[in-house]
């Protein structure tokens, strides 16, 4: 099921495009920047749009690399404009492209750290489900939620995207 | 996985009652009743407060439901106050207590639908990953952007909880 989570973030990473598309729509409707967007946020002390949306790739291509060992490309988090978000974007879902479900054998024992864990670490398990998808759902809303607050005429469906519905 | 991510919604809903004390707090110091939260959106078109937290509680009622062919009760949503949005959230904390792991199996193969899908129908496996998921964190994490956008002190903590990291 990691691997299955992993196809749905790229999924859903694939929305931001036309999130992005809307953003600049509203833009060029009010006659302002469509790059003001990346730096909005919602509280003086939250992260803005662009860092909303690096912190999901990032968060993505973590839960893949961290759960099956693999390196993580570092990115330099440069993006100034909406069109250089959409090219992370693309790049962290050619990067998840990579992985297969045989990668992700024996990701529930695996061990998973970072820095600021102080030496501490998370059973590949835990951290799938207490951290790695906790984050990447949050930093997508709070991405959603920016726009949204600023004007943007997102709904559900850009969000969800296009449900698998079978005919009975 | 299905059991072990009803358990990650437990845990995350537990986490209400601290942000619902935060902004209780936020509410005293700034001399506002607290209640007027549960009306508060970042945009004229988008579920206030309450509803998100009502969505939040159903969309794990509903996970657990569907994808064990258990009914679920019926909830009214006439929570006016923090304290009803607690119990609320406890109601629904203490329905997913009473699911086991062994209720979940076949959970990927049964079939799941709702009114809005007109008779089509989602594998529970699609369901769980297209739909239940990325729809509990969605309202999640719109209600917490309500609070943040209106001055309640919440961080990343508040949010996840606490981690199970281990000692080397």
């Amino acid at each position: 099921m990691y691997f299955e989570t992993i196809q749905q973030m790229k999924k859903m990473l694939g929305q931001f495009d036309h999130w992005f598309e809307k953003a600049s729509h509203h833009a060029k409707e009010k006659s302002f920047d469509p790059n003001v967007y990346l730096g909005l946020r919602l509280a003086p002390d939250q992260f803005a749009f662009a860092r909303q949306v690096q912190i999901t790739c990032d968060t993505a291509m973590l839960t893949a690399s961290r759960l099956t060992g693999k390196e993580a490309p570092k990115n330099e988090d440069h993006e100034g404009t909406l069109g250089e978000l959409s090219a992370r974007v693309h790049a962290t879902v050619a990067y998840l492209d990579t992985f297969t479900a045989d990668d992700f054998a024996g990701a529930a024992t695996r061990t998973v750290t970072q820095p600021r864990w102080e030496g501490k670490y998370m059973t590949g398990a835990d951290y799938f489900h207490q951290h790695a998808v906790p984050n990447f759902f949050f930093h997508l809303s709070q991405a959603y939620a920016i726009l949204r607050h600023n004007g943007v005429g997102l709904g559900k469906r850009d969000y969800l995207g296009a449900l698998d519905l079978r005919a009975p």
